[in-house]
């Protein structure tokens, strides 16, 4: 631990399972990579396993893993988000100098993340926020990387980060600049929205399979491995006919029957869906994500309402059960496009709102590998995007809306079906309505409006002529300017 | 204005049109009223116009005005939520006594209201957030009083408070003490997400009866007429009725179509939501609604969609459309007890985290008069929260779930027959998939939690044991302990 006049690249402090897994994917990729550890026992342990895998420079203090490193300094913090990143940040931040740079690899709220980039610019350094998604797998072996902050940052960071992260199958790295300060983190906590919706859509689509169909969940897991051969080819689909496969060795059942059905969360979704209500943006595919979890886990409330009447209905022929099996199809990719289009437009309204400049086209584009959501659809997203980055909504895309108005018919039939069996769809059910309300040539906000005005003179616009009116509901109901 | 020895039994501060006609409703009710308005110009006006209403002693400047009042003194502030509010404490705090009490009658965030009644209880004072409901109708009239702060300031103020609340048919006072610091402003928040959510229902019904049944405005409006008669009898139904019976002079076209319909709110719906987010609160029916009209909003969004293709179908023959008005009454009231359950669960939930002694049955009772959502339906909440003061849901007390389950034939009905019709019905549907995930025996949230095993090592329970396990999924499959 001696200066031996040899400097790392990088250093990361936090070596939990996900520090030392970046640690070692850099070690791994040629790069002199510093180590620290609150306690230095982690530090150790990762040097004594893993030491044979690159070069580390391990050191117990903080002086002297900064001192460890070449400058610009690049010192990636792995902790906990929340607390523990400020008090990480507090500690480092005064033993680095103009120009060197903090990368918060955790998953902090954007929020948090201007805050912090804000108050490091004044003291003359870089903040790096960066999404970071694969898990710890993906932290080892290539993750899907979202950094936030500077451009100037960006230039001196952005090869090592592009160096590990995840490469598409085209050999681009999922791993791109997305815009400044919070960017990054806001990017990462909209595919973790998507990755709820995604997995409620697809649990939705396993229990019309299980309940209207009368599949197995092993016959259901063919149906998936069919699936992930198309257009919905997607690493969770993957698993999913995995989870659907396994068979619980104490029972001899689905493994998916003995798992307790009470889905935990650990916050991202929520924090997705309240941005998106601050910026205005409808996400009802995420929110009902979110909301089906919380149902599941609300266990009293479930045995206070189980014995509430449903329907009865025999599930369906073999052939007809084959039929409705691509019929769901159709409607979990419906459902799916619309998701995707509620979370890139909270994409282009955070940017409006904090002055981003991102790339929709290049998001999509580093979701192709490394992430939870990684699929080859987002190629496709991509194309869209390139072809007309200011498209208003993907379900504009000619080719969303032509296999979208192809589906259509199949996602109602679904979703009726759903209904009249009473299995509960929300994120199917929502997606339509969200695609039938984008559609319609008069809503009945109208008549909101309306009530509004009556109650609140909250005051209405005309369809016929500019202004604003308010109708005197209490008198003689002529119209004023309002 | 000088010391007659008269002293006011209450005080207040704003007096844009809320704070004066809750000043006139306190003065026509006998009690002497200290006004102070910024800009005295408000003052001399108020006195010059309602003066022959009641006793008011106005005052120009803070110090007299609070001089003005018997002690313990009740200054009521009354301005635009947010930075004014913390501004008139700052001014008015420091005149004040220990005992006094500033009353914040504007629409808090309740974390505020936490906040400030913490901060000035420090100081010896008593802060008493407090929702007011009614709007400025409501205001001069009687309007619905949702107090939160100590018993001790509810003892002092109360008497004055239930007297200018509306009263109930049965001649109760629309106000009680809703529990300590915040409750009251969260109570309120409620109160508006679940307006918000009724004003959606009642706008899917009119899109309905509209679109699928055929009928005109006029001949809707008789149908919610009916409806007023019944069970759904309430304030939003009746001026439903109204808006859509009333005629555009300028047009001559049914006033429904002339008003745009892109529909505003002011921001409680969206504390709600976020709100019921952190607290784990499913509230899909609040949250499709502040979606619903956010999506009315975004025209430009509206215009790219609005070539997607939807189903084309007749509307139904007179016959059919009778029987489809009577079955969409089944599904508004129920999807209407499910937002209401779904309210109740957040306050029941705030309760628990904040430590208050909410009555469950009384805020139902102080919202049956006064208030936007003043129903006769109400009064049957009460009597369900009276019988069973821990009820887990609405939707189990037994005349409910009757109800619904008579209901939930024509509901799932309603609900297909929006789907096939390309109806936006996203309440309506979100109530239902609510109600069908609540009372199933299964949900697919087994299969998330397997796929969060899968990718994130996140551990499940099991149906037949306890602890936690997780699949080596990426080795031999067997399992451990989590």
């Amino acid at each position: 631990m001696a200066d031996t006049g040899t400097k790392a690249q990088i250093g990361v402090t936090g070596l939990a399972v996900m520090g030392r897994n970046l640690a070692r994917n850099l070690a791994r990729h040629g790069h002199t990579v510093a180590l620290h550890n609150r306690t230095a026992t982690r530090t150790r342990a990762l040097v004594e396993e893993f030491g044979h895998e690159g070069t580390f420079l391990p050191s117990d203090d903080p002086a002297a893993f900064v001192a460890s490193l070449e400058r610009p300094r690049r010192v990636v913090i792995m902790v906990k988000a929340g607390m523990s990143t400020d008090a990480v940040i507090d500690e480092f931040a005064p033993l680095l100098e103009a120009g060197d740079m903090i990368i918060d690899g955790g998953n902090a709220h954007f929020e948090d993340t201007r805050r912090r980039e804000a108050a490091l610019r004044e003291r003359g350094l870089h903040f790096v926020g960066t999404g970071i998604s694969g898990g710890e797998e993906g932290a080892l072996n290539g993750p899907s990387i979202m950094p936030g902050g500077s451009p100037e940052a960006y230039a001196a960071l952005g090869p090592l980060l592009e160096d590990i992260a995840a490469k598409a199958d085209d050999g681009t790295p999922c791993c791109t600049h997305i815009g400044a300060d919070g960017a990054g983190h806001f990017v990462k906590m909209v595919h973790n929205g998507i990755e709820y919706a995604d997995m409620q859509l697809i649990g939705e689509a396993y229990d019309l399979l299980r309940q209207v169909a009368g599949y197995r969940p092993a016959e259901i897991a063919e149906i998936f491995r069919t699936w992930n051969t198309g257009r919905l080819d997607s690493y969770l689909i993957e698993i999913t006919a995995e989870v659907l496969a396994h068979t619980d060795a104490a029972t001899g059942r689905p493994f998916v029957d003995v798992v307790a059905d009470s889905a935990g969360q650990k916050g991202t979704g929520r924090w997705t869906v309240q941005t998106a209500l601050d910026l205005g943006v409808p996400v009802s595919g995420i929110a009902e994500a979110v909301f089906a979890r919380s149902v599941s886990g609300h266990t009293g409330l479930r045995q206070a309402a189980g014995g509430l009447p449903g329907p009865q209905r025999a599930t369906l022929g073999a052939e007809d059960a084959r039929h409705f099996a691509d019929q769901v199809e159709q409607a979990l990719y419906a459902s799916k496009v619309v998701s995707y289009a509620q979370g890139w437009n909270m994409i282009d309204a955070a940017a409006g709102e904090y002055g981003w400049t991102i790339d929709p086209g290049a998001v999509a584009a580093i979701w192709r590998g490394g992430c939870i959501i990684r699929a080859a659809f987002l190629d496709r997203i991509r194309a869209a995007f390139d072809t007309d980055p200011k498209l208003p909504t993907l379900l504009a895309d000619s080719e969303f809306a032509g296999e979208i108005g192809a589906a259509q018919r199949d996602w109602r039939t679904v979703v009726g079906t759903a209904v009249a069996y009473g299995v509960p769809t929300p994120g199917f059910s929502a997606a339509l309505a969200y695609y039938d309300a984008l559609r319609a040539e008069r809503l009945p906000a109208a008549l909101t409006q309306g009530q509004r005005d009556y109650f609140g003179a909250h005051t209405y616009r005309r369809v016929d002529r500019e202004g604003s009116f308010h109708t005197l509901w209490g008198g003689d109901r002529s119209e004023v300017a309002g």
